[in-house]
């Protein structure tokens, strides 16, 4: 029984429920870029574009979709001629674009120390 | 100037480095299942299988390779008969196994309210 009331508590292990779907868009390999690109301020669709180095527009206009319908992202649209949009994360985007950042910033820090890993691997036996 | 310093500084933005490697191999999506799992201790690969709802063997087999050849899940081998083999996240393992599990109790403590957000997004203009 213990065994599984802890299954329930760690909820995006058990498929088929709105942890597992959340989780899946926000540890996206796109969502998870823009949501860490976007903690340094509102940007414009293209600046966007160009600090996600390798995203298309259409995986952007996507992700960025998906993003706001989770109430990670909001969309300004600034009365200008011609308009100018703007993606900003939310109060919700910002506490989960931190938990990402440490994630990121660990991987950032612990980079030399995969690559040995990676050649001691290919090198060892399989 | 400063903004390229920057976009070095966050280094999975840029394509093609060990760093957005390791990133989308470590939040793939069942990259970051099997850490979050293993969390709770060393498991053979049937229960790890069972814990990770909805991944396929050759999933498992494939990104336990992967994560192995990252330095941040071990395979132990019990001399019995049949031999007993275990898989334990490392030292790496553990730490990023903590910041994963962060960003996941962090949906699971926000999943009403961004249950909500998708329905009123969903009624909204798109």
């Amino acid at each position: 029984m213990s065994t599984k009331r802890k299954a329930d508590d760690r909820g995006p292990l058990k498929a088929d429920c709105l942890w597992r779907d959340v989780f899946n868009h926000v540890t996206s390999r796109w969502g998870f870029l823009i949501l860490i690109a976007l903690a340094d301020g509102p940007m414009r669709f293209y600046v966007l574009r160009n600090r996600v180095e390798g995203i298309s527009e259409k995986m952007l206009s996507q992700t960025l979709k998906s993003l706001m319908r989770h109430g990670l992202i909001s969309r300004h649209v600034q009365d200008s001629i011609p308009p100018q949009v703007t993606y900003a994360l939310t109060d919700m985007g910002h506490e989960i674009a931190e938990r990402l950042d440490s994630v990121s910033n660990w991987i950032g820090d612990h980079v030399a120390e995969i690559a040995r890993m990676q050649t001691q691997f290919d090198q060892g036996p399989n």
